[in-house]
């Protein structure tokens, strides 16, 4: 399959504004591979599929976590993690895709993780700040990642966690995880360069 | 050993400052227990150990961690946890301590976890809101703890969370899964009342 059917593909499973903003994570996870030394081909491939099972019905997601190889756990998380490991477990199958780092770019393009992978740290920013996204804060993510990669995802996971609390919603706490170990990253990188 | 030999072996551990707020801790744990259905004598013992080595040097602590049987992983973590951990080793030796639930709720004071025991989260919420503390919305904490006991300990984690992110502070795991479990239950209890 090549680059135009597989954009068809993806196309095909979500609504057009949906789509829309998939094409804004695709540009925007180019355009911070090229400023931060990524692989733009698999930020290209990762930020193209990173939605591909977000608008399906939910029981047609829950089917293949109980079905398939997925980690049972996330029946008892949100259902907003679930269409990231949903959709990676699809694009492999009905793609082909088996680049690992690309499917776990998607697969934790939501949540993050601890120790995020350059690929993973592109696709889950550009996801926060592609143009079509407006919520608090949002330009100050867009000023930090002009430089500074790992500061505006911090920044993003600060933010994320800050919404749940007031929100009353439920934390994942692989994002408190993954924002924790950016901090310390962060922290022990600034060390270095005092030294 | 009695009550009185008790109070003063803690008091012994620890400068007068921390002293009157651990007195501060004892009266309202004791004052919560009787409010919300607790165990006031148990209320009264975890109360009054719970910060029993909270004073103690970290070189100190640090050798009990690291020789005793305690869970190795705390080393990784914020040493502002050791001492719950630490001082429930400490009073079980010294003290002959060895009633299970007053040992957890001084091991969870400061974190908080799943599924937190009644014992648990007087403890907790009391630390919280004793006299002496006082740090933005404590008063409205205090106002909550007069009538819903799992309501006040959230509000007083999601405090917690949303001040570490202010400062840029690492977010200890166990207090995202102890306010997300404790904002399930509330949901639960909600839902069942509607009924």
């Amino acid at each position: 399959m090549n680059r135009e059917e597989l954009i068809e593909a993806t196309r095909r499973q979500m609504p057009e504004k949906r789509w829309r903003h998939v094409q804004g994570v695709v540009d925007t996870a180019v355009e911070l591979a090229d400023r931060f030394g990524g692989n733009r081909d698999q930020a290209w491939l990762a930020a193209l599929l990173h939605d591909y099972t977000k608008a399906w019905a939910t029981d047609r997601m829950e089917r293949i976590l109980r079905e398939e190889e997925l980690p049972k756990e996330l029946l008892e998380h949100d259902k907003e993690l679930w269409h990231a490991h949903v959709g990676a477990w699809v694009v492999r199958r009905e793609h082909g895709i088996d680049d690992e780092e690309v499917l776990d770019a998607i697969r934790y393009h939501t949540s993050g993780r601890e120790r995020m992978t350059l690929l993973d740290k592109i696709v889950c920013l550009a996801d926060y700040i592609e143009p079509s996204r407006s919520f608090p804060g949002v330009d100050r993510l867009r000023e930090l990642a002009k430089t500074n990669l790992d500061d505006a995802l911090l920044a993003g996971f600060d933010g994320t966690i800050r919404a749940l609390v007031e929100q009353g919603k439920v934390i994942f706490p692989l994002t408190v995880l993954a924002r924790n170990d950016l901090l310390l990253t962060i922290r022990s990188s600034a060390k270095g360069n005092n030294k």
